[in-house]
């Protein structure tokens, strides 16, 4: 299934499709993938460490909203029947005691018996209600992953686990911060309302052209860098905690589920 | 500090008067206790079954929403400056592979270094809200605990932990139903909208003026009764799959958190 989409086609592929294209070894960031259905983070690491990342997530909702944990060994998740989360994300990260040893397609030769597989969710999840509120999407315009930052906002530890907060950013007309503000406010469980607008050194980040994860996107006059909580933070966590052993997607490069996005907008539960 | 407190009274005090009051070993009810103020649900466990309740809260988010988590030993929380958990809540229960064995008013005497405590989302914290909505608390102009029931749905089961949702139950005016979902719709941190309206038989509930918790609270004409998912949930997965040990509030009888209830409203994160 080697196909090449257009920008239309991969926004209007079902959730299950677009995991099978991913699954046979089409490499590319999901932003505008699938467009109407929540995306998600991805970390697996021992059942002994389990424990550290749910209390890690439950500290530091912002950067970490958990959407699913599977139980030990399990390869499926209750977000997407049928979906093997170890072939049906487009590329992973391979980690041992911090430092990132492989970025394979599929984690088959990887797997372990005692991973537990937390499912985080991700601010491509509101890029669609974005859209929709005519707020333009430059990283998708310019066929470039999301810009990721480390920051010098320190996440609140849990046990093992301390580290960074990861932010994503996407440069916003002025006039439509408000708007982008609200409509991502509205979908807490996917990070919600941006964490800073405007200064990026407010966030310790020295140079937006040099992000630390995805590529840099270029700015059009008037628009404005906005800051959200990214879902890359487990990792820069695994990177300062130093686990034995993780695995997790490739930052960009998310697990499609098949929960339509309106489930994780205010009052749908 | 064996003052007694009329309704009004006990409405208007700080949170660390409440504790205060309580730790001097007032036994109450905490509803219309402090209002404004989030109450919270409390569940202590050894730290080797921290994970699985932690797991069965993420799974169960209505009736088990998370507010805080302690490291193990810890009697302090963020939620409250100064409080001490084995002492600030009215009445306690402690359990023994599943049996209540003791109800004391605090818990100093079983106290045990291993623990770590679960604060856990209380719908005490919306009753301020609902009152300012004109709904009327029939328990509390009873002066009553408010009653609970387990109900004929399961949780979805965490490792060891399993058992059934348990909900509290308020009578509320037909034509103030709406209201009442709407309102507390807003606060899903603490159990959010009603899991149920009308039929307690549609929750396996045979009789109202029979509550497995709490007391029996009149209905006045023209009342339905309005379920609510329910923190003693984690009460009846200790009752279901037994650890060996667990410290818990007893049902209706609350920590008061110096968190305003605002803070639990949607839209406020």
């Amino acid at each position: 299934m080697s196909t090449v989409y257009t920008q239309d086609e991969r926004a209007r592929l079902a959730p299950e499709t677009a995991r099978a294209v991913f699954r046979s070894g089409t490499v590319e960031p999901t932003s505008g993938w699938s467009h109407g259905y929540a995306q998600a983070n991805m970390i697996s690491v021992p059942e002994d460490w389990a424990y550290d990342v749910l209390l890690f997530a439950q500290r530091n909702r912002k950067p970490c909203p958990v959407l699913d944990v599977t139980d030990a060994g399990a390869s499926g998740t209750v977000l997407a029947t049928g979906a093997d989360l170890r072939t049906d994300l487009p590329k992973y990260r391979v980690w041992e005691g911090g430092e990132l040893v492989d970025e394979p397609t599929d984690v088959l030769g990887h797997w372990r018996k005692d991973l537990v597989t937390f499912l985080i969710g991700c601010s491509f999840t509101f890029e669609f209600a974005l859209t929709t509120a005519g707020i333009p999407l430059r990283h998708v315009e310019q066929g470039r992953n999301v810009s990721m930052y480390v920051t010098n906002r320190q996440c609140r530890p849990a046990r093992r686990l301390h580290g960074p907060m990861v932010v994503s950013m996407r440069h916003v007309p002025a006039h439509l911060v408000e708007t982008a503000t609200r409509v991502s406010g509205l979908m807490p469980e996917v990070h919600g309302a941006p964490v800073h607008v405007g200064a990026p050194i407010k966030l310790g980040i020295q140079d937006l052209a040099k992000p630390d994860f995805g590529d840099p996107v270029r700015p059009l006059r008037g628009d404005v860098p906005v800051f959200w909580a990214c879902g890359v933070t487990p990792q820069a966590a695994l990177m300062a905690s130093r686990p034995p052993f993780a695995i997790t997607h490739a930052p960009g490069h998310m697990f499609v589920t098949d929960r339509p996005d309106s489930e994780y907008r205010l009052g749908a539960q």
